[in-house]
């Protein structure tokens, strides 16, 4: 969802084949976003550059014309024939996207996740039943005439308004029924044979967005995906805001719990309405989120969570009815959320680990989940430790000056040579600096010279023979320092030119360090050297979207070759739909809930003093 | 509740020690009704009629005068100490009642029920816990913190509710608290130490009557009791007639639901008022009552019980929340249901099989509920048969040519010597004739030779003699043949004469003929004879108040000597107790009702031509 703006954006449609996902974004969207958003795989190495040509997609509908780079790229049979670069064609009504030549790519995070043993382990079974009808010589009662046809038998429990529906149900249908079984629970009974019909939500609820998987409970497979802004925003744009809201308004628990649910239904209507599904079969729905997310979601008061010691009041997995919540699907569909570990880390991070398969992994790994907070997370399958460090919102672009949420006409990719080269999102006239922007533009100057790895913007005299004159020419003093400019005034869309300040470093430089600095600790904790690590993996929409070389090249991640780094897309969402469609993986979710070691950061002597030490660059 | 009438009759306390409880009766009920109501043992061989003076209590408050039988039978000086006869003494305003010459006795039914090895193990516990304060090194959520407290551990489920009560109640009773868990669910958290005060009530659902027994369940002790007529009764008076009401009204089931939950309700709060315990202190509740009544507890449409082949919804027991049904209790009481056996052998008759330990027994008993319908109960703890036969209502006074319920003038003994004795209901002139009145009346008729063993009533001259002239002279002819004046009109509140009609005896022997059909064909299956049986246990308020002479000479029980039938009171109720108070127990109401086979009698060839001969007495 990061080119999603914060105006209700008209929607369209983008239905892939021969997945048989539909994905709804925003009218002007690529398809490759779509097909991100989808969680989709499309092959994109150059980061959706339009250089590569490997997002090749056969598509048809109202699309952007052919752009300079498909004109490039694409033979004339190719564009005869309906190809397009993904990456460069945006979507202007209802599409339909064929992915054959693709189809050899599979998800990498769900394969990671289930392996090889993957097998579709729902809670939820339909059985399609035809009773044998009552008789002086078959007095049994209708509870017991369906359960033992059932494998669950005398264990089955029922809930009262099933009880109360069923005989009439039954003599209506002439004794042939569905049982829908969560558990050992029947879920409900429903008339003739409606066994094909069985389906789950998985939702990720992130501070920012909020996204929702539509899964087939039969096969397994994603069927549609939903997602939009998190309305709780209004009352605040991060979670320490929204614990705020809820410490000084009495209701704010309240208020808070009315938004997400509100949000969550729209997704599960507009998903349904993709697919053609009815909301009364989605028979059971998962959650992840922060613990915040978590606990509003669940209308828990989250106040305990903001001063020290930052005691959450749930963590353990828990398993209501969407009735309690007020979700609209099936009234009894069980409602899963992941277990949190602890205040800072949250459900997703289970959710991301179970779906990267890390806690069964035998290699050592890293996995870092990027935003305000940076959530780390050490180890293998032997032991898993955790910690949190507050990031700061500099990578979602807050606090630095020419900064903005990565929508359309921020600054996202930076390159020097001989100047400075960029692009922007939607190839918009430049509005500021997005995340992965400042990132690329701190580590391109460290290289050129134009900072020095204390952090300092060098005087342009002083600067060694690795930046060009056109650069050096770019440093201007500013009325707080000195200042670089990236876009001029007259390249830009309001006339200003897009700068990064000396104060803009620092920001990145506190967000790196403490981020940096958890990894560090945790390496300590664990006895390990930054050579053992095989592989860090980047989880969130910023770590799918980073430039690794500038990750690394700035110190936010361990010096390791980029090939060891890896960005495994939203591996919490992934979390709450593999933990939808396997009970044996919401079981190991709660085993890796309770075997991450919390390592609390706060207070701690040592983590000061390396942070302090980290706040340089490499 | 033999003596309540259906209107609404102001109601007085009667205190009992030192048992504690207290019980709640129409004012001018006897003493000895007070305690029978609340199932408190009070010696009473002679019944209730004022000639053994064994039921001697003191008692103090307002009170009738000293009958003419206290006066005879108490001395000076024990009516100087406030002595008075359980049977005599009427209470017009709140009593106090010491039995302390009486506390040897103990419910017998009780004792039957739980033996020796009678332990507490009640479902429901409280926890004072003061736990730990959440610090930088134990920043375990909440309900972590409570769990770690509590024996169930990490298997404790808490509900939503109760989730978002804990944060505030944990800081704001500093983190002292007491948990209310119920089996492994954490039903609520209370501030400070409320251990103390733990409840639970049984209700017994009957046709005509409901009673709740409020226990304490750090105890197992009955604290107090509260019955009312069953207000459906408007809907219809027996089960067939209410099942009626619901086939013909859409909103039959919902209605009479209402009916029951709002007298449900009105114990509730009668039995809370009475000895000052909270409601919200009332953490379970257990429910018997037959199949339809249950059912209708439950907002379950019976309607299929009618009809052939008369199949229940559910007969498996079942755990619901209080606050499902509307139950004026703590919300997430856990309401527990016996189980059903068949469409007329419902949870009641389990309970008093539960209550009476016939399922352990290593002897042959039998047990029959007589109402309107008999069920009957044959075995021991070997097999268990059942069957249900429609006796009709000729017990309950009704289709009785002077019948009426026992209610205040109610002829309910009667004995021949030269003339006809009889006594009534609170010693009132005689209005008409009640069950064991009628079974009384047969019973000396047909020693006396009134009434031959086809049923016929003798002309004056035909009879032998052991009839006097007397008595003779009391058969007189009316319209629709011979009837036997058993109060002369000058005698009666009406003016009226009191009399049983040769129709009313032939009603009696449908009913004596079902029943004792009933037994016969269970002996028939189990391949047994009257004479292998050890013990006739006859339950229900009809059961315990008939004179068991009767039911041996008129044939509605087998032939064994008096000294083999035995009353076991309400062991509905009592089965309602005990499963409340032990979840063992509530674990054998269930193996009882899976244990027990169900024979169905209608349709049965053996059983109509068996009917037929057993409608001669013997």
């Amino acid at each position: 969802m990061k080119r999603k703006d914060s105006q209700v954006a008209q929607k369209v449609k983008v239905d892939f084949t021969p997945q048989g996902e539909s994905v709804s974004v925003p009218k002007g969207a690529t398809i490759l976003e779509a097909a991100s958003l989808g969680d989709i795989p499309v092959e994109g190495p150059c980061g959706g550059r339009g250089t590569c040509g490997k997002c090749m997609v056969i598509a048809q509908g109202k699309l952007s014309p052919l752009s300079p780079a498909e004109k490039e790229l694409l033979s004339a049979e190719e564009r005869e024939n309906g190809y397009r670069l993904a990456c460069q064609a945006k979507v202007f009504d209802d599409v339909v996207v064929e992915l054959s030549d693709q189809e050899g790519l599979k998800s990498q995070i769900l394969t990671q996740a289930t392996g090889s043993n993957a097998v579709l382990d729902t809670d939820v079974t339909k059985y399609h039943l035809v009773l044998p009808q009552p008789a002086l010589e078959d007095q049994r009662a209708d509870l017991q005439r369906i359960r033992d046809q059932l494998p669950q038998g005398d264990t089955l429990k029922a809930e009262l308004e099933v009880l109360r529906k069923i005989p009439a149900l039954l003599r209506e249908s002439e004794f042939e029924i569905t049982a829908v079984v969560a558990g050992a629970e029947l879920t409900d009974v429903e008339a003739g044979n409606t066994a094909a019909d069985s389906y789950g939500i998985g939702f990720d609820i992130g501070t920012t967005t909020v996204v929702g998987y539509l899964m087939d409970l039969n096969t397994g497979e994603q069927v549609g995906v939903s997602a939009a802004l998190n309305p709780q925003s209004v009352y605040g744009a991060d979670v320490i805001s929204r614990l705020s809201f809820v410490i000084e308004h009495q209701d704010g628990t309240k208020k808070l719990q009315e938004k997400v649910i509100g949000i969550l239904n729209e997704l599960i209507e507009e998903a349904c309405n993709q697919t053609g599904v009815d909301p009364q079969q989605i028979y059971q729905v998962t959650v992840v989120g922060n613990t915040c997310m978590h606990h509003l979601f669940l209308g828990i008061d989250p106040r305990s969570i903001a001063p020290s010691p930052f005691v959450p009041v749930a963590t353990a997995p828990l398993c209501l009815k969407a009735q309690e919540l007020g979700l609209d699907v099936h009234s009894r569909a069980l409602v899963y959320t992941l277990p949190n570990v602890a205040g800072y880390v949250g459900a997703d991070i289970v959710g991301g680990i179970l779906a990267t398969g890390l806690y069964q992994s035998s290699e050592l790994k890293l996995f870092v989940d990027i935003g305000t907070n940076g959530e780390i997370v050490l180890g293998n399958r032997e032991r898993l430790l955790a910690c949190a460090t507050a990031a700061g919102p500099a990578f979602e672009g807050a606090r630095i000056s020419c900064g903005m949420r990565a929508t359309s006409g921020a600054v996202d990719r930076i390159s020097f040579d001989s100047d400075v080269h960029y692009t922007t999102i939607e190839g918009a006239r430049p509005r500021g600096l997005c995340g992965s922007g400042l990132l690329d533009a701190v580590a391109e100057l460290l290289k050129v010279g134009v900072i020095e790895p204390s952090g300092r913007i060098v005087e342009p005299e002083a600067i060694g023979p690795l930046a060009t004159d056109q650069i050096k020419r770019r440093i201007v003093a500013g009325e707080s320092g000195p200042r670089f400019i990236l876009a001029q005034a007259e390249e830009s869309a309001s006339g200003q030119p897009v700068c990064i300040t000396q104060r803009d470093v620092r920001e990145l430089q506190l967000a790196k360090g403490a981020i940096f600095t958890g990894i560090q600790l945790l390496e300590k904790e664990l006895g390990i050297e930054d050579k053992d690590l095989a592989e860090v993996l980047l989880a969130g929409a910023f770590g799918n979207y980073l430039r690794k070389e500038s990750a690394l090249r700035i110190g936010l991640l361990p010096p390791l070759p980029p090939g060891k780094v890896k960005s495994v897309g939203n591996a919490a969402g992934e979390g709450a739909k593999i933990a939808l469609i396997s009970a044996r993986l919401r079981e190991r979710a709660a085993e890796i809930a309770q075997k991450i070691e919390y390592i609390e950061l706060s207070g701690r002597g040592d983590f000061m003093q390396a942070f302090a030490d980290n706040m340089f660059f490499p």
